[in-house]
């Protein structure tokens, strides 16, 4: 059994984990810690799984934690994380961030977006964990910089296609769209129920976090310069991300082009599922799991593509995909843990 | 493994069986039937499913089920079981029948609400599967009643004070209130969007069909004749309901021996929680689960208490509860297939 | 014109004042306050109103909110009234104040689930407001104490049954709903757009501060000491509340008895609608409106009458009962600017 | 007092007519029919407005509502207009036809996309009612094809960028979104609560008939064929419409040149609202309301604009669009019974 700890365990992306791996049957989830419920019940905070987790959070102790441990996921907002897994390393814990601090290889490009960077040495060797793209990486990796929601949804269905030359790597428009647990449980008056009901507008256009994030996986599908128009929304929803992804053809490309291009680079994906025949894909279908569905429509007359995926944000766009990339770093079934019947509803 | 197969696959309750079904690792789920999409994979018309179920809906033919299943689950409509279940039970089936066709042991009391019963001759052997009250029975029994959602979180509760005297049944209420997935997945008016959200009203009140069900209970409880007052209300919301209970107090009952008496009747029971200081329970911690959690409150200026319980209507409230009772018919843990670790949110 | 000012304009009660206001023909908005926005346009925090408000806000000065207004609506929490409202009244203002400080004529019900009272003198002449049953002392008031959303929506369908000795007092049992506006605009995460959808529980059972404030004034319906037992809950929804009412009736009474006692209370009064046939009500049909829904159903085998309501809680449960008790002290047609048609969905 | 009927008066665009007339102190509401709900009370299919709005549907006849009426307003499916709208002309009528029947002026755009036309010779003559647009020729019309949602949210934003020249009209990319009220009051799975909450998908990806009517006046704007691609999605809620379009500078256009243009272009026109600093507009702030909120943002690495608009589908996107071009064609003022305040929250 692996023994596995997570920092930040009362955030959104935290206490999905804590759900994952108390239903992973090859680990054994020993800490939790949690600066503002110390000392208390994890389900004091989270009832809903009260009986089936019993443990109680605690400050981060570096020392504690990793006495308690072989896999520690760090799933604190951005900053902290870069004080505290060099301690874990050292440890030789294995280590996924989900926080932005461990996703980039180039220091400039977080710093310009973030903060100062307190631990670039090991931008070198922690590796971006989209699990589909980097799956040889990652299983030879200590340290896992877990890709932020936005650009799963996004890069997911344009890697190939890039790679494979069949779109203008310059004409790629995303028009993206998030539930509200992306902004995790920390209180904001846009988070408020009142505010996100029946309310739908765009945010943070061409300023958000994850476009860099985007552009630097992007050039390396297009071994070049890649810069992304990105446009965010917020949906009245919880749960779930939507991104339509339009972008020139470069050739006179088919729809069964894309659809072999896709299902082939795929082909041992247990997560990627390609629609039956291009269809829109639903953010319900995905709701608590660790799927990323994928459909497009060729708009012939424009010559463009538009591709459509679908993700939860919590699961395939943070924790799910933490867990994934656990199982890939320890040997485990890369899904593993992640095999929930999704609900009809 | 067991076979089993679900007759009317295709509804909200039905669907939901085979997501738990599928999950099930002592089941082997053999047969899914509709009517509607007889031919079509069942993943047309649940994508949420894909990769993960394999079964293409037919159409009911008795002989052709009973070859392939050790067990049915009947999802269908009233009236329509009436004449499906004698031919599965000449068979040998164990059969779970999720409409009213089974609940009552009193003909009379079932066909003055619903219709004229074509088979009371089963009446005498079926049993109303309410597992954590009539366990034992549900072990010997090869045809179960399952419960209705209202009854499920309305007896629940109820049953255990009733039964050892601490409140008058003369002075029941019961306020109800029900997610829309309730409705089922057939069309009506006031199941669209639109009429539900920012939406909540009562309905049926003093005619709704559930509640002579639960007077049958209640009644066995109490060793008289009991009427409550039920009131059921449509939530703007997809799964979850909840019940806040009025009775009057029979002598001196403190708290704490509410508490033992909830604690003691249900001890050994997985799937039936007590609210720690009877904290009112909220349905987002029960939804997709097979638990049944109950808080307390006691008015004492008024010598009443207030009794609330949550139920997910489509798991504990029908096709979880349904799945309970096979694994009770057939052997199997009683929570075999219904472990799933809820979400934090 | 009537000049009028919004104290504590930002909230969720105060900016629907703003909107009521903003729309009233005979009412000229001239101040709106707010601590946190002072000095900013008060369409920078609800551009909703962006083109028809044209006010910046203000911080609260006494002589200068003096200055410019013939009326001053207070919605602040309480305990900030208690200290503004008898410098308003000094200058001859007359002053609506939402909270609860004004509300109770006895100041110890007042302290024993508030805070010590600083203006005691003034709950000798301060009017319980409303409208429908204190009408005429309204008009004469200078100071009203805008009744809570709760016993509005409780103290109306029972005032006429308990004055015409129809039911008994003691047997009140209110079973409510609100939307989450109720809790207004300040952060908490019980608020958060993902605590609450697909989220219904019940709260504060037995502690709730409305429930005294209902206590007061049925007692007065009854010429006696009332305590209801009282349950609120939380409803996955913006605005809207439902209260189900339940009541052992005193002798033989008819539906039509109800029905005549109800509709010749309220002969007079524009904002009460009695269902036809005792039709459940439904919050969607008050929303935005100034409108309470009265419906009934009779439970005979029980004895028992069940009453249910509907307000927005933010309009006849606040604000539109705040401008209504306004009209009715300035001598202006009841219903004026409270008129709007509301919206088919 | 001119007098209106509206035909078709029971799904949500004729309620949400039959709203707003009833609210407009210029027009008389004389005749409300449906086939599906003849004879009986309006407010019995819509009990918000009881109390004010007072009339009995009735089945459509040509004769007898052009009794009783100035100006009717067709809120049907389309293909029915075309049978019944000559009819109405011949006695003199005005006639505002919210399907797409009058939209087109080119009959083969239709028949292309919708069915045979059977009127032709009216599409000479019928104006395109997109107020701001075509105002001058909506005065002297006696026709209107009030414009589709979609296009209404699309055209707005980008017609003056357009006619001035700022973009490329071949780059044109809309991804747009809907809420579900747009799917109308009649029954289908898609709309069904249960199907829309937590939900979030494109549909008819290249296939939607609102594109060539997009097609048609774009195509104007630029003097030359333009074909735009445009997704449509729906949204988990009902009222609201937010269309983020993205387009090639053609030049160098500054910021404030956008602004400019836009601000000039709409600048006598009451129900356009450019938003502060290109601030994203959100759907819930023109919601009940008239209004489009526009906002805009520039991607000056990409040469790009992204266009971000808002709309009530529902009221700017149907009714409310419908009673502006009334207002229009009868001489009154523009905003006449459209200027509601609308809803902090």
């Amino acid at each position: 059994m692996i023994r596995a700890g997570v920092v930040g365990a009362t955030g959104y992306a935290g206490a999905e984990l804590v759900r994952i791996l108390a239903g992973h049957s090859g680990v054994d989830l020993t800490v939790v810690t949690s600066r503002q419920y110390s000392g208390k019940p994890f389900t004091s905070v989270f009832p809903s799984m009260k009986g089936l987790v019993d443990l109680t959070c605690e400050a981060f102790d570096n020392e504690s934690v990793c006495a308690r441990t072989d896999v520690v996921f760090m799933a604190l907002p951005h900053k902290l994380p870069m004080a505290f897994v060099p301690g874990l390393l050292k440890q030789g814990k294995k280590v996924v961030d989900l926080s932005a601090d461990f996703r980039f290889s180039n220091p400039a490009a977080y710093e310009a977006v973030y903060q100062p960077h307190t631990a670039k040495d090991l931008l070198a060797t922690s590796v971006y964990g989209l699990c589909e793209v980097f799956k040889e990486k990652i299983q030879q990796a200590d340290l896992i910089g877990n890709p932020g929601c936005y650009p799963t949804s996004v890069i997911l269905p344009l890697y190939p296609l890039i790679k494979n030359g069949f779109i203008d790597p310059a004409s790629i428009i995303a028009d993206c769209k998030s539930g509200v647990s992306g902004a995790g449980r920390s209180l904001s008056l846009t988070a408020l129920y009142c505010e996100v009901s029946e309310s739908f507008k765009a945010y943070k256009v061409g300023g958000h976090r994850h476009q860099p994030e985007m552009n630097e996986i992007l050039s390396l599908a297009a071994k070049m310069p890649v810069n992304i128009t990105f446009v965010p929304h917020l949906l009245p929803m919880s749960r779930g991300m939507e991104s339509t992804i339009y972008a020139n053809l470069n050739k006179d490309v088919s729809h069964q082009d894309v659809h072999d291009c896709l299902a082939a680079f795929y082909s041992d994906c247990p997560f990627i599922r390609i629609t039956d025949n291009g269809r829109p894909p639903d953010t319900a279908h995905v709701r608590g799991t660790n799927f990323c569905d994928i459909g497009f429509v060729l708009d012939t007359r424009n010559n463009r593509i538009i591709l459509m995926s679908v993700i939860d944000n919590l699961v395939k766009g943070a924790s799910g995909q933490a867990v994934q990339n656990m199982n890939l770093m320890m040997g485990l079934d890369e899904s593993a843990g992640l095999n929930a019947v999704p609900f009809p509803i």
